[in-house]
C-alpha cells in the first residue's frame, strides 16, 4: 500500500439535530457527529483503484477492478458499466458467521446491499464516456461495527475515481464518466433521539434506520429508510434527512482531500 | 374462492401534486390517482388467509399460512413471528422469465422484496399477544404491470388480517396482535413530472422511483427512494411523499372497507 | 382475463365403470363422473396463450409463451420445440409446503411432471410445420384438490391451440403444427372400487393410481399406472382403461367448445 | 465378490407376440425372447446384499444397504422404510455424460428411475414386519444398452431378498417383510412391430415405449407406456401387456434360481 | 469385458524395509509386498480405454473417453488436454456414504483426488503430440479396501494407453503422446513401523500416511505426506520414499505386461 | 489493531542451497532467503486471536474464532476440535476472480488447502487438553504473491495460540492443547534451480513445486511436492527438503518473538 492516507478527526457538522451536551453516545460523540473516518488508498498493488476505507472500527477494502468490454446484454452500445459486490469476512463480526461460499448461496442481506453500492455508483457515472469498460467495486468487509455499507458506497466512490484516473492515464476513455461524486451515511433513531453515522451497538437499538446516498452538490441518490421497530412520522424524516445531508457534505470534503492525496 | 369481494373506483386522492387536466398519463389518469384496486378474499380455500390483490393489471395472490410454533432461534420466547415471501410466476411479465427454482438460486430482486414485505407487515405485530404462532405471507405475482410489492404488501395486511381472524376464533392469541394497519404505495417522477402508482410503461421511464409503506395513521414504515436516472432534489422528494401520504389514505379506506365485505 | 369462458356441468360420461346409486363419493359424483371443468382462456394479458383450467378445486394457470428460435441442440433443423415447466404454489396445498427456488433444487416429483407434460403436447405436434419456433408451457398449480398433472395437459392443449393460432395471425408457421388434440384424467382404485378423476381426498387413499393421456380420436399417448399399495391385476387395469377413455372423451369435446368460445 | 452365480440361456418365452422367423432383430432374438440375464449375488463384500445384474450389454451394480432406524417422519411408527437411488456412470453410455454431481443437480430422469424403483420394491414390502429397519437400494449403471431401469428393478429384489436374510438371521425382523417377488421388463413397438426387452439401438427408435413392473405372481404394480412419436391403440397396448407378462415370468424363475444359488 | 486380463501374484518388492518374518500384517504380507494387483482391460464395449483394477480389495473401474476439441481456454493452440474425474459409489464402503450428486456439491476429497490424478497423468503427456484432443478419464470406485486413489492413478495410466492406441489406430495423433508410465502406491507408518500399499484396516490407524505418484524410470511425479498423527523425522521419510520406489517399479512391470496382454 | 507487530529482515537462512551471487531472483534475494515477513496480532478487536500476516507482497487475514462445543460427531468426546476455512477475495490477484459465494460453489483448491491448513494445525494440538471447544482459522487473502497456502498456516499458528491463550485466561482449557509450533514454507525448482519460498512470478514457471509444514523442533507436517511439468529425482527432492528446512528453522523463530512482543 502507498502513503496516500488522509486521515480526518471528527469534527461535529453542525447540522440539524442539536447535540446534548452530556456525553450521550457511548463513544461521547456529539449527534450530528462522525465517527473518525480514513481513508488508505492504493492499499492493493494490482487493482486499478483501491482503498481501505475506515468509519471508526469498521474497515472496508474496496477494490476497482477495470476489464475491457461489458456484459453481453451491451456489447455494441458503446456504453460501459459500473457494478458491485459486497461481501462480509466471516469473522468480521462478534461473533463469526458462516460464509456464503460454503451454505451455496448469497444471503439477501447480501444481494440487497451489493445492489444498493452498484446503483449508486452508476447514479454519477456517463456511461457513454466511459465507453465499453466495465468496473466492478469489490467491497469487502474486514471489521464491521455499524455503517458498513454507507462506508463501502463512500470508499468506492474513491476506488472508482483512481480507476478512472488510470483509464484516463491511459486514453481509453470517449470524456469524463464522473458526474458528480456520491457519498453515504447513516442516521437512526435511538431512544426516541435522531443521530448520526450509528455505531454497531447503537444501530442494533435502533427503533429507525436510515441510509441516505447523496452526490458531492447535496442532491439525493437513495433514501432508505426502515422502522423495524414504531413507525416514524414526517417530523422525525425531516431531521433524519438534515442530519444525513450533513454528515454527506463532510464526507465529501474528506473525500476530496483523500483524492488530492 | 368465497363471495368477499371488495371493488373499488379509483378516486384522485388529492393529494399534493396538481392533476394536469390533458390526459398526461397513457391511462389517463391524475397524477395522484390510484390504477382500480380490487380485493378478492378468500381466493383459496384452504388457507387461514387469502387474497387476490389487483392494482389495475397488476394481480397478486397472497395466502398467509399459520402454523403453530416458531422459528428455533424463537423458542420458547413466547412471542410469535411474521415473514414473508415474494415471488413472479415466469410468464407473469411481457417477456417469460426463467424460474428461480430451476436456476437454483434466488435472485436479488426477489431476495429484496421478501425481506422489504415481511418487515414492512412486522413493523404493525405486537409479537407477544400473537404468542408462539407463525404467519408466512406468501406473496405470489400473477401478473405484473409495475407495483408489484406494494400491491403484494396492501394485500398481505388483508391476508394478514383474516388469519389473525381465524388464531382469534380458535382462542389461539395471547392478545391483539395487529397494533395497526399496512398500506404501500410506487410514486415516481416520469418526464420530471411526480405521480402515484406507476404502472409498468410509467415505471420503465421514470427517473426517481420511490416505494412508500405507511401505517393506517399516517407513520412511515418503510421509505425507499432510488434515483438511477437523476438524482433529486428535497422538493422532489417531499412531492413524492406528499403523493405517496394520499395514496396510503385511500388504500387504507379500500382495505377496510374488504375487511367488513 | 377476456370474456372467452366456457363452463360445464359434469355429466356422467356413461363409459365402462357402473354407477353405483347411493353417493359413494364424497361430492356425490357417480363413479364414471368428472368434476366441473371449466376453461378461462385468455386469463394473463400478454402470454401469447393462456388459459385458467379448473378440475373442481384444482386450478392451474397455464402459460404459452413463444419465442422465436429453438434451443441451440436444434438449430437450423428447421424444426420447432415445445416444453413445459409445472410447480405449485406453496399454499396451492392444504399445507404449505417451501418453495422449491429457496431449497435451490426442484423436486423429483415436479420433475417428473414437468417431462409427462411436456412429452404429451409434444406427440400432437408436427414440428416442421412448427418452423423454428419455441413454445414454452408453464402450469403453475394456484390450488390443488387432486389431478393436478392431468389438469396441466388439458389446460395446456387449450394455450397451446392460442399460441398455435397467435402464431398463425402472423404467418409465422410452416403449416398446420398441431396433428391432434390432447386431453388427461386420473382413475384408481379406491376400497376396491374403480372411479374416475380422484380428487384429493380419495386419490389420497387409492390403492391404484392411473394417469391417462389419450389423444382425441381416442388413441393413448401415456398411461402411467402405480399400485403402491397392492399390485392389480388385469381386469382391473381394462376396467380403469375404459374409465380414462370415457373422462378423455368429455374432455376433448369440452375443449373443442372452449376454444370455440 | 462370491461363487453364488446364476445365468440364463435366453429361450423365448413363447408369450403373445409371434416370433418372425427371419433375423428381424439386431442380435437375432425372437421378438419375445428375453436377452441374456445375468445376477452374480454377493459382488460387494461389505454390502448387506448385492448384486451385479446384467440384462445382455446392459450391467447394473445394485448395493442393498441396511440401517437401523428410519427416517425422521416415521419414527416410533414401528413401521419400516425402502428406497432407492439410481444413477449411471459418465461413460455408462456410448459417449460420455457430465456427472450430476458435478452439474450440481440431479436430472429429471435420474429421479424419474429412482422413485420407480423404490415404489416397485415397496410394493412388496411389509413393514410392520420389517420393523424400523431401513434398507438403501442403489442402482448403478456401469454399463448401458437399454432396458437400465428393468435391469435395476430386477436386480434390486435380488440384493433385496439378501439384504432381508441379513436381518433375519441376526433376528431383527419383527415377521416376514417380503410379500411377494418383483420383476420389470421393458417392451415396445419398432417399426410397428411390438418387441420385448427392447436393447438400446431399438430403444432408441421406437414409437411406443413401455416399462412393466409386475409382481412374482403375475399381477401389475407399475406400467408405464408412452408415444412420443405417435399414439397407440388399445389392441397394441393389449399386445405389450402380454409380452411384458411373458417376460416377467421368465425373470421370476431365475430371480428364484439365483436367489437359490 | 474382453478376455485381455493381467494377473500377478503379490511379490514382496525387496525394496528398503526389512520384513518381518512372522505375518505382522493383518493379511499376511511383507511389509515391503503389494497387495495382490489385477488389471482387466476392456470391461466396457464403448469406451475408447478402460481398465477394472484392483489392489486386493479395492476395486476402481476406469474408462477413458476420446473427445475431439480441447476445452475453450485451450482452442487453438494445437496442444491436446487430459483431465480426470474421480468418485465412490455410495456403497464401496463399509458403511454406505451419501451421494454427492444429491447433496448437490462435490466434496473437498473428492475434488482433491480428482486433480492428483489429473495432474500424474498429464506429467507424461506431450500435449503437442496429442494435437486438440482431450481424455478425460473416470475413476469409478465400486469398491474401496484402502489405495483408491493409487489403484484409480495406476489404472488410469492402462486406460490413457488404451485412449492413445484408439487414436493411433485412427491417425488422429501428431505424434507420441505419450512421455513415459505413471504409477501410484501408498505408504505409511503403522505402530511405528513404515509398510507398502495401506489396506482400509492399515490406513485408518496410520500415524503418516503419504501417496507417492512415479514414473516408469524411477522419478518422481507427487510425493503427498501426511502427519494427522504425529510428525515424523527425515529418516522415516527416507525409509517410505524406499517403500514407494519399489512398490512402483513392480507396478509399472505389470502395467507393462497387462498391457501386452 | 493493537500495536503488537513483529517484522523481520529477511536473512539468507544460510541452508542447503547455494547462493548464486548475482541476483539470479527477480527480488534480489538469494536462493535459500525469504521474503520479508511480518505479523500483525490483534488485527481485528473482537476475534479471540488474529494476526495479518505478510510474506512480502502476499497479505493474509487469519481470525481465529473460539466457541464452546464441538462438531455433533465429537460431542460427549471430552475432546475439541481445530478446523481452518482458506479464501481470496476476488481481487486479490492480477486480474479479478469471480466469488465462490456467486459461484455457489467452492472451487478444488479452495477446498485442498482449507483441509491442509486444518491438518497442518490439528497436528499440534492435544485435543484432551482443549476441552471440548472449538477453535475455526478463518484465513483470507487479501493480497496473493504466491505462498499464500504457507502465510496461512504459519500465520494461522499464531492465532492460534493467541486463541489458546484467551482460553487459558479464562480458565477453560483442561491442559495445554498446544504439543508444539507449525509453520510451513514453498519451495520450488525453477529453471533447474532449487530455490525457497517463490514469489508468484517464480511460482507460476517453476517445474517442481512442493510445500512443507514442520514442527518447531524441526519434523515434517506435510509434504508437498508436485511435477506438472517434469519428474524429478531424489537428488533434488533431497535438495528442496534442505531448503524448507532451514526457512521453517527462521520462520518457527519469527513466531515466537511475535507472541512474545
Amino acid at each position: 500500500m502507498t502513503e496516500a492516507n488522509s486521515t480526518t478527526a471528527n469534527p461535529s457538522t453542525g447540522a440539524g439535530a442539536p447535540t446534548t451536551g452530556s456525553g450521550q453516545r457511548a463513544d461521547g460523540r456529539a449527534l450530528d457527529q462522525l465517527r473518525e473516518v480514513k481513508f488508505t488508498r492504493g492499499w492493493l498493488d494490482s487493482a486499478e483503484g483501491s482503498v481501505l476505507v475506515e468509519f471508526g472500527r469498521t474497515r472496508v477494502l474496496v477494490a476497482a477492478s477495470v476489464t475491457e468490454g461489458v456484459p453481453r446484454w451491451r456489447k455494441g452500445s458503446g456504453l460501459g458499466w459500473v457494478t458491485s459486490e459486497y461481501a462480509m469476512l466471516p469473522r468480521s463480526t462478534n461473533t463469526r458467521n458462516d460464509r456464503e461460499s460454503i451454505k451455496g448461496r448469497v444471503g439477501g442481506r447480501t444481494h440487497e446491499i451489493s445492489r444498493l453500492i452498484g446503483r449508486s455508483l452508476r447514479a454519477i457515472i456517463d456511461y457513454k464516456a466511459l465507453g465499453e469498460n466495465t468496473i466492478v467495486l469489490d467491497c469487502d468487509v474486514l471489521q464491521a461495527d455499524g455503517g458498513t455499507r454507507t462506508a463501502s458506497i463512500t470508499g468506492a466512490y474513491v476506488a472508482l475515481s483512481d480507476a478512472v484516473g488510470w483509464l484516463r492515464d491511459r486514453n481509453r476513455l470517449a470524456g469524463e464518466p464522473l458526474t458528480g461524486s456520491v457519498s453515504a451515511i447513516s442516521v437512526g433513531v435511538v431512544d426516541g433521539v435522531p443521530m448520526l453515522d450509528l455505531a454497531y451497538n447503537e444501530d442494533s437499538v435502533a427503533d429507525t434506520d436510515m441510509n441516505v446516498v447523496m452526490s458531492g452538490n447535496g442532491d439525493f441518490i437513495e433514501v432508505q429508510g426502515t422502522a423495524e421497530g414504531r413507525p416514524f412520522d414526517r417530523g422525525v424524516l425531516n431531521q433524519l434527512l438534515d442530519l444525513a445531508a450533513g454528515g454527506c457534505t463532510t464526507l465529501t470534503e474528506l473525500q476530496r482531500s483523500a483524492l488530492q492525496g
